[in-house]
């Protein structure tokens, strides 16, 4: 006799969680589902999912509830708002975040969460829209390692690297730290892409030889030919880049550090949203160089 | 009848230069070598140069001269000055220059020696002493492609990747260039790992994290756990950096290029200048961070 399979609420699905979702139906977990705009939770109707009209429906008597959402608010809606998670007549064993929110924010949850008897990790992700679809993910988590042991199963369907950080908010703060990692990585190469140009330089060229060497980065790889051929359709939208540069100023305030390169970086995206470009990929940060270098693309 | 070896006039035999005359060496080519401070250079001797006393005397009729010294007047003086290798009886057709310095100079000197019929090639590397004693260097060469063709069976007994970038200057264009790009990931790594330590989260799970994903660099994996084990000897030292960044600065004034983010790095390693910290390893950069941060470490 099969056993039934495991049943996951499922909260938020955006381009991210949409296609997430949609690999835990693939790998046979029965999955409840809650968008706030329902509309946009009807593709995975389709897929055998059962979309239902709160947090605490999706997650009432699951052995999980997942989340990802866009901020902070949202994430203490969907857990402790009304008709919130936290509601639910038969609250499940787990909760797993994968937004990316405040590491503050994720603790305090956890511990109201935790106080009914449910464990709550925070798993925020890294690979975009691509590694949604693909189920190739990095989720970085934060919480007990036995909620993590009992995680791994469900995240091994959405993800390729997973990473236990620590305790709850690690993730968080490992996500953030990949951000500023990230940022900076992408300025070098605006920065170095802006000179080539103005030193008529070939810009391929340039790029070969950079990534060969002690500089190469995802950024150069991935995000050097973008700029290159003037591509700045998103593969992250600048505005969720700030979002996420704004949680980790906050960090920085609440733990006193100074991270002037990451307050630049924070900045010269800011003149992009200025300019209206808080839509395009991160990668239109060379316009923000090319504009305060007077090019005229 | 075997034919004579390639005859090399070899200027500068400092730590790139020596291991990087004794490769071509190795590979079969007859060098004469000249050192500022002689006593540098005994060590080739005994793997078969020929020690001379000036860069006209290891020019003088040698199928080619090579140059690695520290900045702009120096290579100046090598190829310009009293006993430079413009004053050589016999010019060689052909003479490379891999010191990293201003393009602009750069390409003065490739004038003055193309009038007496000698090609110059820059040809900048990247990739440290560790890069030289392997011969994997990456060989950044701006010149003719006729003068690149014929210098190529002489670079890659010193690198591996060899990219021909463009005219005159290019080489160090591109070189400065890849110099931004790994300024600033190393920046980003430092601050990342300094948010890491004061939220208290495990270093070690954080550059795994970041490794694997979008934000992956040569940074995050190879200077990354240099922070992270306080391990700030030299693989390339912050005076040397410091030195680059200047030469991109100045760049960026000629060719009126607007670059704040490696004008941040720049003076975040003035800091370590300040502290008497320049001859140590790039990666200490973090203890500037931990500075502003009120870190004791």
């Amino acid at each position: 006799m099969a056993s039934s399979p495991t049943k996951i609420g499922f909260v938020g699905t955006g381009i991210m969680g949409l296609p997430m979702a949609r690999n835990l139906l693939r790998a046979g977990f029965a999955v409840r589902a809650f968008n706030r705009t329902r509309s946009k939770a009807e593709p995975l109707a389709a897929d055998g999912a059962v979309l239902v009209d709160s947090p605490a429906a999706a997650a009432d008597g699951a052995d999980a509830v997942i989340s990802i959402v866009s901020d902070s608010p949202d994430v203490e809606a969907v857990y402790l708002g009304l008709g919130g998670v936290a509601t639910a007549a038969r609250l499940p064993p787990l909760a797993i975040d994968m937004s990316t929110i405040s590491p503050a924010v994720s603790r305090r949850i956890g511990e109201v969460l935790g106080n009914k008897g449910c464990d709550f990790l925070d798993a925020p992700v890294s690979g975009g829209e691509r590694g949604a679809i693909e189920a190739t993910l990095s989720i970085m988590v934060g919480g007990s390692a036995e909620a993590f042991r009992r995680a791994v199963p469900i995240l091994k369907a959405m993800g390729r690297t997973i990473v236990h950080c620590g305790p709850s908010g690690a993730g968080q703060v490992t996500k953030l730290c990949n951000q500023v990692v990230g940022a900076m990585n992408l300025l070098g190469v605006a920065e170095a892409i802006t000179i080539a140009r103005k030193a008529d330089l070939d810009v391929d060229r340039m790029l070969e030889a950079v990534a060969s060497g002690a500089a190469r980065s995802w950024a150069v790889e991935n995000l050097g030919p973008k700029m290159r051929d003037r591509d700045f359709a998103p593969g992250f939208m600048i505005d969720l880049q700030q979002k996420d540069l704004r949680l980790v100023l906050e960090l920085a305030r609440q733990i006193r550090a100074s991270i002037p390169g990451t307050a630049v970086v924070n900045q010269l995206f800011a003149a992009n949203q200025a300019a209206g470009e808080g839509t395009e990929g991160t990668q239109a940060i060379v316009k923000t160089i090319e504009r305060l270098s007077a090019m005229h693309a």
